[in-house]
């Protein structure tokens, strides 16, 4: 494994995405660049940022992927919904790709913990996500984001899957998930009513589905509650 | 998140419960107990491991998933198939149960890093699969286990997946997967032709989908290999 | 292919465990039966139905499935959710059962076309399913209950897959499939505004992931909409 | 749902599309195109098949899909593998695109129906499932195709799975499979050893898991078949 020199190009190379990603970003949510209006091209960004084409590529590929810019084949890539301009403000703009980022093995493992919880967690276990969900509640009736109560929830559901490597693995992204959740519960503070309803509905699904041992079930309300909390973040289905 | 002392307990339970499942398939490997024989019951069992009925009910289950033994209700539970005797010369008993957790965080992240990978590998991420896979290929030719060039292998497909997270996940997991590979590739370098055949094509398989760019090809293939890999550990294909 | 006798026997038996299935939902959804009330022992619903222990079992495991009844070991099994009085008014008894069943294979086709639909869809088989969608807003504002609106739209994604057989299987469930979805709708029709708005934005963020060419998105937006689905028939989220 | 004519043009494109996918296999399993060998431009092809530019593009997305041909963005389309030259003694050319395209619903329900059948199954469906794996291995013994035994085991797995539904279904696509069955087997017959074996292993490890209640281990056996026998009809892992 001595693949040292190769490991690091990409890592470097995601970096400058992120940059590039979150300098977009912040002028998608600014207004500086309205909905409808056209990026400029590959070629421009590459000479204004002084980034090579793959590093580009990436950047517009990952907000496409999340519903801020549409590429249109031969035509050019739009503006296609703005996120919430509070976003800039609860994380640096290079940082948002990256928690964003989190999602991918958070849908993954999340997933799969939330199945496994449905068939293996013990009472003592259900009721630490019991505690944890009316934790978040409280925390959203106090006016506070919540993000802690969040994370509880979260791992209490890894912990209750019954095999110790979930909630280790967890752990080993606390410092991404922590930031993700302060951005997401940031945004969701500042939001509408509806807002906070649906996210603690989501989560009291989850416990439902937990409770009630049906495996496929939770395993749906975990996938769309991160897929919705993802969605929230970037604002690709409005203020919801 | 002042759950220190709740979260010590089932840790502990999964260890007992670890040692139990341990040495109860040491007495199925070495014969000691026979295919078809009767295991001793629940209340049996307590007394003479002196362990709590959660604990044996825990390792019983653990064994029925592997399929080790089969559980009949109301009749008792049997001796259904038997690993290799070279098993526990191959690993401490108390760590195959450790071992073959593993399997479960990686079939929900490797599943998930091989269908993206087909999606975004650049060449030179393909061609570290590839370089991987041929070594693995060479290290069978010399009669070594190769783990070191499998590790290599899962590992380059988690950078191809484009998302950072992925290996530094896999990367935590590095010590109980070494053990795992280790064990089971041991078991392979040891068993017949035919068997070592299976393990490179599926390798194969999983390098012709990302090569391929087909997503769903890769997720299923990488399914389909960790779930046989645990299988021929626990020897409930036979020796395949 | 000579097994007539056998196929015809759990044909038969399915029919029995519907009807009985939908006399015990009748009891629970006139009140007869409350919730937290204990249902009678396997045994004695044997007598009083005249009916084999396993059409008992199959029809309990059913309504537990379902979420209107939980069965607790060597205890019992008990009410646990009331679903609307209104549902014996909009169906027989009897056909209530053969209705939810056909959310498991919906789930599996559905699921499946939704996803090919964002990969395959023309412009023209994307404005059919929008189409159908603004016939469903038009349909719930004139206070329909809009089900051939409904089936048009699933049918729509169904063409939308590129593949003339998924349309041809759902013309298969046509019969089936309008009654579900008559008795469906026409609980929402008499249910909360709350309730019809959920329906729609089920559709419209199915319609949204298609037309944004988001596989992952709409298999799981149409795997959550034939999910909440069933369970607003039989009640399991209280009136949503 | 007056979509009539709406309906007939993608109906008619698929089959004009199905027959251009036919004639391109065909010159390809005659060897007339040699693997690596350049397809002619889609201009090209427009002109010499006298189809429009949408037909051509299908078959194409269809062909590369199938692992027979490749796309290199901005170079042209190459021949990738060659399917037996038995292939099209066994179908008409029209039919085998039709043919393989019968997976795709196929993958979708059976999955779900042996996940089911491995929970539900009663000891006398579990029997028949059986009794069809050995008629089928009796065939195989016989030299005969067996694609009637084949059938009977697909349509005793969908019976498994307790909802009548699902065999309805099967029924439904009974002509379609038939013939896909007969053209699979029919290259198995004439293939090797190792082929015929690894048919039968795969039916094997289907039986095994509904037998064993394993529901994740008989999605994922179902799921892999099907995926191989498509493999093994387009030749995209050579003679296997």
């Amino acid at each position: 494994m001595n693949d040292v020199t190769l490991k690091l190009k990409p890592a470097r190379r995601e970096r400058l995405a992120d940059v590039l990603y979150g300098q977009i970003l912040e002028q998608i949510a600014s207004g500086q660049m309205a909905e409808g209006a056209k990026l400029p091209s590959e070629a421009h960004i590459c000479r204004d940022f002084q980034v090579s084409r793959p590093v580009v590529r990436e950047a517009l590929m990952r907000l496409q992927a999340d519903g801020l810019v549409v590429s249109r084949q031969g035509i050019g890539t739009f503006v296609k919904s703005r996120p919430s301009d509070k976003l800039t403000s609860l994380a640096a703009s290079a940082e948002i790709a990256s928690y964003l980022r989190a999602f991918e093995p958070r849908l993954a493992l999340e997933t799969e913990c939330a199945g496994l919880a449905a068939m293996r967690r013990t009472k003592a276990q259900l009721n630490q996500i019991g505690e944890a969900l009316a934790a978040l509640e409280g925390a959203f009736a106090r006016g506070e984001t919540g993000w802690e109560e969040d994370f509880a929830f979260h791992h209490a559901v890894a912990e209750a899957a019954g095999n110790e490597l979930f909630p280790r693995l967890l752990e080993e992204l606390r410092d991404i998930l922590s930031g993700s959740m302060r951005m997401a519960l940031g945004l969701t503070r500042q939001g509408s009513d509806d807002r906070r309803r649906r996210v603690l509905e989501e989560h009291r699904k989850i416990y439902s589905a937990i409770s009630g041992q049906n495996r496929d079930l939770a395993r749906l309300y975990m996938r769309y509650h991160l897929t919705e909390s993802r969605a929230r973040i970037t604002g690709s289905h409005g203020d919801l």
